[in-house]
């Protein structure tokens, strides 16, 4: 099954009310916000990426979802399939150094055996009084983003063995959540998710959930000063796990943010470049199974 | 790593009070209590058992330990790799018919994709107003036990091409989580947890958690009528998912259980047989990794 018919199976068994009808990125139980996120090796990271990394990779992940959600972390699970020592012994350090940096604490989690290609899986808890949709730009609503875009793109090419700056690859090995952004942008944006598929594609989804179309201006969108500036690129790379976020027209977002195009009645995914319209890439972004 | 080499690190890293030093078989978060179980292909299930098999056990390990802390399902998050069509399917159904069995809707998670055996996980979310730990038991105290032990060792033996009764197989494929025991016991139990990697090491690891000893008349422990009757296999035999909790001596449980040991002051586990000294087996039941 694809992922999306898979999830439609889901919508017939029973669903917890705060399951949202599997609509929204994280469930809710009272004011605590759940999200679950697994990797695969070969799939979500590389044999060869160093295992603090996966382990940093593993709880950002998770974490950014928090982030859309305006959730202050309240702790993680760890399914944690046990490989040989020394590559457990460095996941653990980049584990601790993550759970340091996001002020997250370890609640619990389980632990085996497998054979071949490992898979981790994380559900992580937070807390927030006001949780944001993806689904609830209105039209004339402004597009904005947080941070800079495509730079993960650039590092896992970086990773793949192409020639390019560190801080790029710093980008996709160690994505930093951008919790205190979103903990100050969920009473203000009326829909806020994360970026982990690319900015198209996950703009697309925001403006489908939102019943609505949107046009973002490829220029406007802001690129880091190290990126070689292909734009294209940059708008449908993944990883990058910075907060896309829809504002009403004339508020302005209490964090360091980019507008980057507006809501419409026309459904769908619209682009311009420098204020004319603009062909789609055949590609929005990293399309799920 | 071992598993226990594994957790003894875990515990260096930031941990959350409900954690409980991971020393507890779920963490707490106010009245909610949470448990992950991750289950590997060709590890905790044979690539012959039926997919909506495999479904009903990973739901039903995972409210096993909710029952052991006589928590309410309050729903589950689900980490699934996609397969093939027809097993995701069937996966489904298996799915939704334990999650109405325990009454216990989804409330979110993730899919992926992954190459090579398949590695799932839940995280089950309760609630429970008293979570008895596994480290209440005093010496003095009668150690009981829920249901048959052994029944689905000899299930498992089924499942792998022995002759045996289709009971004692739907004990290995479709456990039955204790949950209306587990509230019931909650509030008399010193201490509980569920039996799933055999009765005996999970009994010595309720005595020393405790900081006791415990000793189990092997005469009786309460046997299906239709195993074959071999106790020592029964006694170290998995996934039975039974109930293990002491109870001050002269207190009967309010449901039915059976009464096998008592916790005295000596460290570790004894058997006796007819009240005799009998040998323990060199192994007590599935030890991790």
């Amino acid at each position: 099954m694809t992922e999306a018919e898979f999830i439609a199976a889901l919508r017939a068994l029973p669903l917890h009310r705060g399951a949202l009808d599997l609509r929204d990125d994280a469930a809710r139980i009272g004011d605590l916000v759940l999200t679950t996120d697994m990797i695969a090796e070969g799939v979500h990271f590389l044999a060869s990426d160093p295992p603090g990394d996966v382990a940093w990779k593993l709880v950002a992940v998770n974490l950014s979802d928090l982030a859309a959600k305006g959730a202050v972390p309240e702790g993680i699970m760890l399914g944690y399939p046990l490989g040989d020592e020394a590559w457990d012994a460095a996941f653990l350090d980049g584990l601790g150094a993550a759970l340091t940096a996001f002020d997250c604490p370890l609640l619990g989690g389980d632990t085996i055996r497998t054979a071949g290609a490992r898979t981790f899986a994380i559900t992580a808890i937070g807390r927030a009084a006001v949780a944001p949709s993806r689904g609830g730009a209105r039209i004339g609503d402004r597009l904005w983003v947080t941070g800079t875009i495509g730079d993960a793109g650039i590092g896992l090419a970086i990773a793949q063995g192409a020639d390019g700056p560190a801080e790029l690859l710093a980008r996709y090995r160690r994505p930093v959540p951008r919790l205190a952004e979103g903990r100050a942008l969920a009473p203000v944006a009326t829909a806020m998710m994360d970026i982990s598929d690319g900015l198209l594609i996950d703009a697309e989804r925001m403006a489908d959930a939102s019943g609505c179309g949107v046009t973002i201006e490829l220029g406007a969108v802001p690129l880091a000063p190290l990126h070689p500036g292909d734009r294209i690129a940059a708008v449908t790379a993944g990883d990058d796990y910075e907060l896309l976020f829809a504002l009403p027209d004339g508020v302005s977002p209490p964090v360091a943010a980019t507008r980057i195009g507006r809501f419409a009645p026309e459904p769908g995914l619209r682009l311009t470049s420098a204020g004319a319209p603009f062909a789609l890439p055949d590609r929005l972004g990293y399309q799920h199974g």
